[in-house]
């Protein structure tokens, strides 16, 4: 009889082949007393060596295959391997206690991740699995077995696991791989941004049912649902073998749209622009036809390393986007940490609430120094292409005046070194704290546009941590609230004569897009891999139709009314 | 030459007297080895034991003086002085280290004190600063020298202290002490709070330059600015001493207005209800003259002890409150717990944001026994008094019908019993979300009454940790962004014909009042000691003349320009 287990659908898909189980079974050493401490603690240094040598292999290789930035983590899997934390105190144990080094690695493993696990935080998590994927190499080089490797499957596979480690998906050879489902980890977890930048099918936190799925079963994945299915019937397998091809044909239509413009049914152009967090992405871009970069991520640059990016650095990444978008509208944004996103290289205070805390533009006007060194290598930058310069998290407009004021005062530095700086850029600001949302008519009349984060707009106004699970029946893009915000900065923007943008996962979503066309947005800004369905869906709609539509679901009383009413509107 | 210290504001008053330093300077033993542990162990018992009797006495003078439950926080005390993590790890060491009993309770303290310091929790540093206060008590014992304390002093004076603990705060004797300056603590901290239930004036976090202030200075206190005036010239003590008499004259005068009715100068009356968190509060509250309980803040019930409060416990104290108000509107809102208010027997997960997690009504929702106690309790308590029950922390309307269908089911349950339940309980929701103040039309026509939470309503507006001094410039009530958000509520509930009520700080603020009053809110609820004020205030406001005053400050740019307005044009 069929099974089916559901998981949070991390990357879209369909999937049909039988199962290969992969797990690196923790290895758990005796404890032993041993006589030569120094012999012991040389075996250890060996296999670090080792493992140093692998893993610069699956860097540069992955590397060549998906670009620098992918490959960074193994940077960081280097970095634990000479940090004393770890490799001291593995010594230190070995030559005081006389402990073998399996065991001595074992212990301190186990310590250093109990001690992350306990700090609830998703970005610490994800450490501590790179701690284990680290120190299970090496106990494999300690006992002299290999580490258990995904690089020798050589026919058509689903992948199943606990949770896939960077040096797993690094691995993944995508002739065979069709997709893969792990137990643990959610859409944010390094596997599922991993997939969906190998468009690949998964589906992850599929949980313990998972775990019970035999090797060799044949499955159905259906990555988009978030559901697979053991032990399909000839029947289900017949459908899904349907809806597979199905998929697959459609991603081959959607692709010639990448060549076309973004027209509404009644003729009306708008923006589909991509949101970006680093230049490797600029390939999809390109690829999925994006009309310009609607966000670009900067923190990332900051991210994953151990000191700022230099102002050189900065201006010869900028540089680089301006260039590869050849004229197309490129908005980067200020540097946006704290919230969710910490630097510990920048050592910030640790708050109760950090969404609600000295994050974004709030900690760059603390900050002068790294603000400065950003606008600079933005100013330099700007004579490469169309820039425009977007501030993040505003909520009154003295902040808003002040890195304008910042902005200027560089610029006229630059300018009397001599360098030249455009005199086009256009300067905006985000919209995703509810005051500025409200308060929208009074910053429209100091900026050039608006983009509306629904992202954070939606946890504030809802009051909801996006990342807390108890509180995810809260987050609700579709909720009149929500929609009213979003009609009110669209309408300020008309007003005062600039265009409003959003760069939320709402400005991609297809029951989304209707709505916010008929409200009169200007630019839609999403994953680019979300850009060519928008271009199709959009190409259905007439503008006039949807503007009496989203009044009426202005008027509504709850998300589940407005979602059934445009999906009852809509072109099928 | 004078000098002036600033400190945080947080028991009004002005004061002027001679400075008597007080500190609990920590005694640091010395390591001895001791032969008979057995002795040693006798001798810490018996210290416990005298502090035990000490702290007893020191409890029923104060619930003698301040009533139960100021006096709670000893009953804390007399439980760690049984807490094992104290006790029995001081026997412990004594015992298996052979220490000295003055050795061992100080490296245990040390240690319990550094890891709650270490958790960035307000509630955990109050709790180190009572194993503070306790250990300190059993160390005096242990030396023979008696415990510092305030009860001795015999003339005028202003305590300067580091802090004041609470068994400090208990033993002011309000004959002399005229008011006291803290170097650390908040407006929410345990000195602080008590000074405003002694009605003496108190300044705290006056920081590192109040403790070089010698002892025996003269001193003027300003605690209404927050002010500390040291060694003052004869020019500047004649004004404050001029200032003091008006400000004790004008609490004379103020007293007066209590019988009175609240009434604008064009003749409407209005609602100026207090906030309450115990029964202790209810004498304040009749003796200002309070036209009812606008805020019935239940979860203190539950805080400070072991275990839910049952609910015949929460039946009694419902009662008691309907009945002390004889009449007069009491709005109970249900359980508030998570976000900065804990319950350690909830044993709730930890959160990254607990302020946009689940906390209030998400909370109650969720674990319904909790929510159906209080209702029942509430629901037998409705036939002795006017009762409105206010539900808190609500986003959307799903929210709202399921807590209301809670309570008719209980409503339907108590009848089948046989129990009498009034007919009349009006049921209202707090606005506090910023989606719920945009939808607040959706809402009215499910509601009896509006009451609007502006301290939540300001944090998640502005996406600022109300508790967070980094973004504390944030905060910022008189916003035009939360002026229309109250604004926009107040009109929801104008038009469908139900009262709006405001039980944040905002609504007994000098400076709000007017507009709010222009904006027709139909109902004030502040802390007791705002009311005498405010009703002063509103008897010389004209509504209309502030209608048309409130539409231009709605208008405008920053909460700087409504401020500067609103002083301008209200009677000085």
């Amino acid at each position: 009889m069929a099974n089916i287990i559901t998981g949070v659908a991390a990357s879209p898909g369909v999937a049909i082949a039988k199962v290969f189980r992969f797990n690196h079974s923790p290895y758990i050493p005796q404890q032993e007393t041993i006589t030569d401490a120094e012999a012991e603690a040389g075996r250890f240094r060996q296999a670090i060596e080792k493992s140093k040598g692998e893993i610069e292999e699956i860097r540069v290789k992955t590397e060549e295959r998906l670009g620098a930035q992918k490959a960074e983590i193994f940077e960081a899997h280097l970095f634990l391997l000479e940090d004393p934390d770890l490799v001291d105190s593995v010594l230190d144990k070995i030559a005081d206690e006389k402990l073998n080094a399996e065991y001595a690695l074992h212990e301190v493993t186990t310590a250093v991740v109990g001690m992350l696990l306990e700090l609830d935080n998703e970005m610490v998590r994800e450490r501590a699995a790179d701690v284990k994927d680290v120190s299970g190499r090496v106990m494999s080089h300690l006992i002299g077995k290999p580490y258990a490797s995904l690089s020798g499957i050589s026919e058509e596979t689903i992948i199943l696991a606990e949770d896939l480690t960077p040096s797993d998906t690094a691995q993944l050879d995508l002739n065979y791989i069709r997709g893969f489902v792990t137990e643990i980890g959610s859409r944010t977890s390094h596997s599922a941004i991993m997939a969906r930048s190998l468009e690949i099918p998964a589906i992850v936190g599929a949980g313990p049912s998972a775990a019970a799925v035999a090797d060799g079963a044949l499955v159905i994945m259906d990555a988009t649902e978030g559901k697979v299915i053991v032990d399909p019937s000839e029947e289900v397998l017949a459908e899904y073998q349907a809806k597979k091809k199905q998929y697959d044909e459609r991603r081959v239509q959607l692709k010639r749209l990448a060549e076309q413009p973004s027209v509404t049914a009644d003729g009306q152009h708008l923006e589909l622009a991509a949101n970006i967090g680093s230049i490797e992405d600029l390939d999809k871009v390109l690829e999925n036809g994006a009309d310009g970069v609607g966000l670009f991520r900067t923190e990332f640059l900051y991210m994953g390393r151990n000191s700022f990016p230099t102002e050189e650095e900065q201006f010869q990444i900028y540089k680089h986007v301006l260039e590869k978008l050849d004229g197309k509208r490129v908005v980067i944004r200020t540097l946006d940490i704290g919230g969710d996103k910490e630097l510990p290289y920048l050592e910030l205070p640790k708050e109760s609430n950090p969404f609600l805390g000295l994050r974004a533009l709030r900690l760059c006007l603390k900050r002068e120094d790294l603000f400065r060194t950003q606008l600079r290598a933005l100013l330099r930058a700007s004579v490469h292409g169309k820039l425009n310069i977007m501030f993040p998290m505003i909520a009154v407009l003295s902040e808003l005046r002040e890195a304008k004021r910042i902005l200027e005062e560089e610029r006229a530095k630059l300018e009397q070194e001599g360098v030249q700086v455009s005199g086009s850029i256009e300067v905006g600001m985000m919209i995703e704290i509810p005051a500025a949302a409200i308060g929208a008519d009074i910053f429209a009349k100091e900026v050039d546009f608006f983009s509306i984060g629904t992202n954070d707009l939606i946890q504030y106004t809802m009051a909801a941590d996006r990342m807390n699970e108890s509180v995810a029946y809260l987050y609700q893009p579709y909720h009149p609230s929500i929609l009213r915000l979003v009609n009110m900065v669209i309408r300020a923007a008309e007003r005062a004569g600039i265009w409003a943008g959003m760069c939320g996962e709402m400005a991609g979503d297809q029951t989304a897009i209707p709505l916010l066309l008929g409200m009169g947005l200007d630019e839609f800004s999403m994953s680019a891999g979300s850009i060519l369905p928008a271009r199709e869906l959009v190409g259905q709609l007439s503008k006039p139709e949807w503007a009496a539509l989203a009044e009426e679901a202005l008027a509504m009383s709850t998300q589940e009314e407005v979602q059934q009413f445009v999906k009852q509107r809509r072109p099928q």
